[in-house]
């Protein structure tokens, strides 16, 4: 039984199949293509504890497109466990007999160990637990490699509070493994990559410098401006100082970013005291990548799916 | 990029274009035929901010009798929306790049307008903003041509608020250019049919007459009876002085109707006084179409899904 | 227009009818079949007034693994019937159009009356009404047979508040029409199996015994331990007065059931007072088939479905 519980159950080789099956499923639907023949009748479970809008949306349209369906919870409201009757666990192991593959969106269920404990389907991390939003990394991965093939070469900004994001946390920890070398600055010290996800990249041969916006915003390949909501926890005088001293990114400082570079900006982009992190003047960016991102999540998705299921795409 | 937006987003030809769909679909599904493979994988996105029964589950079952499937929301509970984390028009484009196709209800939004900006997915106005209900138009006008093929000829009545029913300005709209003769009681003037409906009815070359219900029930060959629940904003003492002098539908009333006539009561049909707008005793009359009228919607959703996404039907 | 309203509506040939529809189903994907072109395009509607986990998800997997698929409400929150703005009558009416066949859980709906006034779809009894959980009873009888093929030989132990459970009383109607000998501890006289249900278990040809669970718990085939959550309506006291005299199943306590016995344990396990019927620690033994039954309600759902939809199964 495989899972995706975080980003560390793949490895390298893995990740590049995992691209090669997305390149597949990407083009195909280009070219007016059809993969329903793959997982037909296959059913997803999309429980989601905590509100979700584009991430369930993205498993369930990637089952539909491999010929399969969905079923799931989106919050607890409307199941037992709001009325105490039932708990996560067992809410997880009633469904699972239902369903082929199972996706998860949790505060603080620690995916690895409950499928370390023999869940019977694979599991799919869809920001599951405090430490990474990890499908989310796959898609990100993909993005970014089909702009830059060689990642080794690439140098990615990243301004915001990395420590508190999700995403922003597992793109380091997939891509430092194919060797691209990180520039953040955190805006405040409190949230900037937290110490244990610097020795990863660190261990996995990539370099990680902390330096201000401005220094490196004209160099990078590609920037990412970290979403503005802090995860639940999160210190609010810690939140105030990062709200005090976070600008915006606007056009003008959007004009020094290289040509050549991709943007992406993490969403919600709302910022706890009401201010975007990107300016709305930035949507039109021809650089800016979340939208197609967002359209390849499908298709990583479908490659994950095809991946865990042990289904072979030629 | 073609939308449904609003009823004028499609010429004369293309609404005969999407009957002749609709019948295609109608026809053959009662044969047992099967239309799976028009829009395999496909993916259309129901994004409900106001709530839904009907109209939502018609555009699902019409994607699921193409081939595809769906993702969706269900009014705001469980979003970023009601958090207050994302606005309306990120949480369009965000979950954009994850379907083929998308159909909003909203109180407010100008779809037209939206669309016009460059949204990157067709639109289908699923009763989006004060206007219109436009694919309830499309479903009633395909039912009544079904009855009355010579629509030139066919004389309508409608008895109700037409001013606080999207349903019912939608039909105006549509039906006029087909030169529908309508005659309206609306009960209280400051109800009836809005002046600038009334313009696109004569510019369309139809008439439309204000009576009294008892000086042509007895000779439309259609009556609609409006739902009882005015749009959110009206005015309650006009409300209260329609249900002061409103009279529902009863057996009684209906002998007067002609035999060979269709009636169409909109849904919900409670008023705010707590009364029907027809009576259950009316529920078993042959004439009623409301039934027949929600099932033809799944087929003129399944014809107006194919014709915007460009997929040819012989 | 068949439908499956409560156990009765099927005889004793259509229940084997059923079985050996489900085995194909169940041993056909085991072995990676594939039964989409069953029902490609059919939508089931699945529309449940109180919450469900397991068994809405049931009824979806089933008709996405027939080829087709769904819509369908969870709760009433979001619908018009939560504003008091349409009755469940219209509701469920109103949808009907939209769907093949429709699956019903509502706390007190009677739904062999309401089928009887002509709806126009076959419906499912999905737990509806305070008699029984109609499908359950299905998936639990081929989970019990698939042990057991001799049914007229089996004894099934039975520990708990049978009287408040409606999967208990269900498995109670169909198993003895197979001449299964039932034991029954209710803990509390008061939580016993009704008077009525006793005579049609009589009448069935089958017997019931009251007994203490430790004078049957070392001879039964089969233990059912009920869930341990009342009906809504149950007396309070009487429920207090379970609690009081009600001893979680535990390790120990199975050690003496027979090796080759199986062992179903109703989910919510929980009961009023925060224990759960059976302790966390049994959940390995080899012999609990909660979980496989569940898997087998996907594919009894799916015998269903076919057999209502009057589909044939070679």
């Amino acid at each position: 039984m495989r899972h995706f519980t975080r980003t560390e159950d793949l490895t390298n080789k893995e990740y590049l199949e995992i691209l090669r099956r997305t390149k597949i499923f990407d083009e195909g639907i280009a070219r007016g293509e059809n993969f329903t023949h793959l997982c037909p009748g296959k059913v997803i479970a999309t429980e989601f504890f905590q509100e979700s809008t584009r991430t369930s949306a993205s498993l369930q349209a990637a089952m539909v497109k491999l010929g399969g369906g969905w079923f799931g919870i989106s919050g607890i409201k409307g199941t037992y466990l709001e009325t105490g009757e039932e708990d996560l666990e067992d809410t997880l192991y009633g469904v699972a007999p239902l369903a082929d593959i199972m996706a998860i969106r949790h505060k603080t269920l620690d995916l690895t160990k409950f499928a370390g404990e023999g869940f019977p389907l694979p599991l799919i991390n869809a920001m599951c637990g405090g430490t990474e939003h990890s499908i989310a990394a796959v898609g990100f991965f993909y993005t970014v490699k089909k702009y830059f093939p060689n990642l080794s070469k690439v140098k990615m900004g990243i301004y915001g509070m990395t420590k508190s994001s999700r995403p922003a946390k597992a793109y380091l920890k997939v891509l430092s493994r194919f060797k691209v070398t990180f520039y953040e600055d955190p805006v405040v010290p409190e949230l900037a990559t937290p110490e244990e996800i610097k020795k990863i990249v660190k261990k996995n041969g990539a370099k990680h410098i902390t330096d201000k916006l401005e220094n490196f915003i004209d160099q990078v390949d590609v920037l990412l401006v970290v979403e503005g909501l802090p995860q639940a926890g999160e210190d609010p005088k810690v939140v105030d100082k990062f709200n005090e001293n976070f600008v915006p990114i606007n056009k003008k400082r959007l004009a020094k970013v290289r040509k050549d570079a991709i943007i992406s900006v993490g969403e919600p982009r709302a910022t706890t005291d009401g201010r975007l992190v990107a300016l709305k003047e930035t949507d039109n960016d021809p650089r800016m990548i979340e939208k197609e991102m967002c359209k390849n999540m499908v298709y990583t998705n479908m490659a994950l799916i095809t991946y865990l299921l042990n289904i072979k795409i030629k």
